[in-house]
């Protein structure tokens, strides 16, 4: 399946190697070691242990963020933006990334595993560090919430002016039930 | 590890966007469905079921011959070879995967776990289909031999004047112990 993506990325025709190239570029670093594959090994790594909020930051951003942000920056650079709106988008992308697993979280604790589509209460049966044992659960609710604003003050700053899908995603990513 | 390889293929500055892009492809093919995934999917769906030579020799095209080929195609396209050239090599590649293959088949049977490094008569004790087991050990060793001439003879076609290097891989992948 990764390398199918790397496939998709590089077509015979009808994208420009240099965009291409660029995209791959993007898809690879946030795969793997500094992305979701180092991600994924802190969080093995961690299963029992007790996580300080850095590092548990840290895991995340690697492990749900950087591929989230990663498939923002892959059409911002698709759509040629300029510099400022670089910046406003990547950091849409982290701060979405961020957000959908504070919301995991709070899911795991709150939700039913029918709602959820997954066993609920997981996280805690495994002795995962979450955002929920970490600051609690109404501390976590207000931080979603605070996620969800920065998401659209920097879509507002970016520049740009349709970001209407967007915003729909960051209210997706924060609304979600399951 | 997979989307590293990707990483080391799209350095920021130092390769051409557009041969960083040629080689992403190559690998991304090789290493995928068409590829070594592909023919280790097949391989593992065949475990204990005979295997026609046709679909065995698919299955190790797809498996170990795919990157293999693709390793040298990429050093082929960052060689700008001609046509010519670029055919032999990429057949090359083909024949010393499969060669590769067949030798290691022979050697699976012939030699002891601590030559081989790894445990011996393994292939037949999961009853996995291998050229030794579908041809018989001599004629596997001819047919090793048949496409160790058949490596030469493409290289020699290819037009190139320093095939050296490329000549010493197919002898170390026919001789090998191990």
């Amino acid at each position: 399946m990764q390398a199918l993506a790397f496939e998709v990325l590089t077509p015979d025709e009808g994208v420009e190697p240099a965009m291409q190239a660029r995209l791959c570029r993007l898809l690879a670093r946030s795969a793997g070691h500094a992305g979701m594959a180092g991600g994924q090994a802190i969080d093995l790594a961690s299963v029992g242990k007790p996580l300080a909020e850095e590092v548990l930051r840290d895991m995340h951003r690697r492990k749900t963020g950087a591929l989230l942000q990663a498939s923002v920056q892959m059409g911002a650079a698709c759509g040629n933006v300029d510099d400022r709106a670089w910046r406003a988008l990547s950091e849409f992308g982290a701060i979405i990334g961020l957000a959908f697993q504070v919301v995991d979280d709070i899911l795991d604790v709150t939700q039913a595993s029918d709602v959820l589509g997954k066993t609920a209460g997981k996280d805690q049966e495994q002795n995962k560090p979450t955002y929920v044992q970490l600051m609690g659960l109404e501390p976590a609710r207000q931080y979603a919430r605070h996620l969800h604003r920065q998401a659209h003050e920097v879509l507002e700053a970016s520049g740009l002016t349709d970001t209407a899908a967007l915003s729909m995603l960051a209210d997706k990513v924060i609304d979600r039930q399951n």
